[in-house]
């Protein structure tokens, strides 16, 4: 097993979690009210297929709905892609977001993940098209998508094109990552291929139950982009500042910082059992080594907070 | 994508449910409030591994931790144990659960429902045991195990074995299939084995909550299991003495009836839509045709209710 951001279990006494890029201050209050409403749904099994939520997806971003597929959050459809798409060669950028797989064979599936994670940097859409070479599938994983200001891929575009998948992540865009939840579009022929991997109800019925109301109701629980950008922005630079650590830029709500002088690991180690404070050591993913973490913007008294303890350990 | 029981979703206006084997009288009003005093955990990432649970559940029944795996119900698991296995040849009797995988391959896994899916029987534990090939591997999905008198194998026994598989299902046990949860035991090494292949995050907080509150709390929700056997049988036999309606024998809360002039895709529609009852098609189990039916004892006044209705379809 990888190590991944977002241990809250490893340190019971964290105050402050810059580990997951997910806005941790969402207000998720009227979701939760809805499915304690709604709790007596696990007494039945789900559809073994997500299909109802699906359909209330597919016409919210206007494909249809034999061009989208719901799984059990974005790593069970990573880990479904890889499956169905085994015998080809896969190429992964790095550093960039651990499942993915690493194994050749014939044809080429190309995993892209815009914004990419951990640096949070952009691919301009030019760059996101595979080429005429008809043995070439791209996945772009989309997870980030509204982190960023950047211009993203609309899923109108990719269901047109027989060899793109485009992963969306719902656990992210409604702050959810303790219910999985994710789906992705492509052309219809790619869905009923992926469709013969998936395993029976294994989107539980809770999850299916907030992706529906979360859809219907049309909610945001994300600040809004521009404050998000900015206080990213102040906080990266206010750190860049620091002795020693070098924070590079990013197009989203999260950035990777080079440890000159001190090791990712033991300064992780220091700030959730000393200080309360979680962080991301980048040291597991490919490309990097432990002299790298991850932080993601919270509020501004926050990320003050951080910069004040940091600079004990510099 | 096969047919499966408990299809309540095709149907808006069904009173009673006799296609789930799952006991639909469970009083979970405790696990329901746990849950909803602890809704919040949606916003955070469940562990990558439900390791904590694990551990739980390995003290509970006398295993080692590294002799269990939790996932995210037991059809995962299958999912899981046919890709570990993909080269070996599977072997399936029917009719059984439909989600064993056919394929073939060196070596030989085989897949044994005790008791078994759709019929209620249940194999001797002698047969249960791989003969002394060493390329030979045993699955026992032992599912219902709460749902029946008969000797069961003990996680005690299987772990020291190394080639063979227990499944349970905290789903079925709990009469939470809405949640998905489920673990199987079987030696170290196939445990060590079979983790490799686990998505990461694929049992979600709720699921993981809840299976801890219920095994720490030795929650029982289903009723005795005399008066279950006690009642079915009852049930079976009032079948067997209509007109046209043979009720195998079981050894559990559920048992095959075979419709002697009547088309079982037909009276299913006809209960579901015009009496509110659902029952079990079980056509498509391996093995049977379109002249069986699967039900599941529920209320003793309910099963009256269905007796009643049948009447009218012979």
């Amino acid at each position: 097993m990888k190590e991944h951001g977002d241990d809250l279990f490893h340190y019971p006494n964290i105050r402050l979690n810059f580990s997951s890029n997910i806005w941790a201050h969402a207000d998720l209050s009227d979701l939760e009210a809805h499915l304690c409403q709604h709790i007596d749904i696990i007494r039945h099994y789900p559809e073994p297929e997500p299909t109802s939520l699906e359909h209330l997806i597919a016409g919210k971003i206007h494909v249809s709905s034999d061009e989208i597929m719901v799984t059990n959050g974005i790593t069970s459809a990573i880990h479904l892609i890889a499956k169905a798409y085994e015998s080809r060669r896969h190429i992964v950028s790095v550093p960039s977001f651990s499942e993915y797989p690493h194994h050749g064979g014939q044809g080429c599936l190309r995993w892209i993940c815009n914004p990419n994670n951990p640096t949070g940097m952009c691919v301009s859409s030019t760059e996101l098209y595979p080429s005429d070479d008809e043995n070439e599938l791209f996945v772009i994983d989309q997870s980030y998508e509204d982190y960023t200001t950047a211009t993203m891929l609309r899923d109108e575009d990719i269901v047109k094109h027989g060899r793109m998948i485009l992963l969306h992540s719902m656990t992210k865009k409604y702050c959810i990552p303790g219910l999985r939840l994710g789906y992705l579009t492509a052309h219809r022929d790619i869905i009923a291929k992926l469709r013969e991997f998936r395993t029976p109800w294994s989107v539980n019925s809770l999850a299916i139950e907030a992706g529906k109301y979360l859809v219907t109701h049309d909610i945001n629980v994300l600040p809004s982009i521009d404050w998000m950008r900015k206080e990213t922005e102040w906080f990266r630079e206010s750190i860049n500042q620091m002795e020693g650590l070098e924070a590079f830029p990013t197009q989203t709500n999260f950035f990777l910082v080079r440890l000159k002088h001190l090791n990712s690991s033991l300064l992780k180690e220091n700030l959730a059992t000393k200080e309360g404070i979680l962080i991301r050591d980048a040291s597991s993913f490919e490309g990097l080594d432990d002299h790298y973490i991850r932080l993601a913007t919270q509020l501004h008294e926050e990320n003050e907070t951080l910069l004040t303890c940091l600079k004990q350990y510099l």
